[in-house]
């Protein structure tokens, strides 16, 4: 069986999917990121959808169930690396990705994830990057 | 075809392989690796194989060119996530991965990528395109 990799980065977990899910690997996927997020208690998950020709009702419910999950286990998701094809067939099939923020590619899925956090948290393993830009958002 | 996507983490390009690699999906990897280098300016390339139960002289080499295409280009190749099994096979098999350095997980990969820069390197630089160094060092 194929099985998606759940790979952690400083405190998020970063998944990549590449191959058809099916019910089986959906289920699985679902499990294990339940797991790490539990094990790790990292506050992000970012699903990289870059090699999806197509996203159909299933691959959409599979990720809006991964967002409730992760959601009750304190965790943020976000979805990246959307084609432009992509997003054009979600509106037209009238798909919407209930309760899932999207970014466009890791690095803005991280910010984002980064910004709901609280100002003071502490990412123990997050690399330093200066902010050059300490100005408030609002 | 299957494309195995390339994520821009900071100074680094990350790859997860899932799919079983063809000759045409591993040229492609190559120079989409290749462009992604050049266009990022990228200093590190993590390969992750957690996916893969089985790492045959093909995938072996095809990981071995990548190194030395990176090497050319100025960017260090860690491999990440080898299971258990695997590593077991390559040693028993003869199959010697040349020239490819490897890490137990993503954030260690990172550790390596990082300690083999210079220490005053800037992560902040990553983007800008790598000038000629013209200008006198402070």
């Amino acid at each position: 069986m194929e099985r998606v990799p759940v790979l952690k980065i400083g405190d998020i977990l970063l998944v990549s999917i590449q191959v058809d899910m099916s019910d089986q690997t959906a289920v699985q996927l679902q499990e294990d990121l339940a797991e790490r997020i539990v094990a790790t208690g990292c506050h992000g998950v970012i699903i990289d959808i870059t090699a999806l020709d197509i996203v159909d009702s299933f691959v959409g419910r599979m990720l809006s169930t991964i967002a409730s999950i992760s959601k009750v286990l304190d965790a943020e998701t976000v979805v990246v690396g959307m084609r432009p094809a992509v997003a054009i067939t979600l509106v037209e099939l009238g798909l919407s990705l209930n309760g899932i923020r999207t970014a466009l590619n890791v690095e803005r899925g991280m910010e984002l994830i980064a910004a709901a956090l609280p100002d003071d948290y502490d990412f123990a393993d997050a690399d330093d990057e200066p902010d050059d830009d300490t100005t408030a958002t609002t």
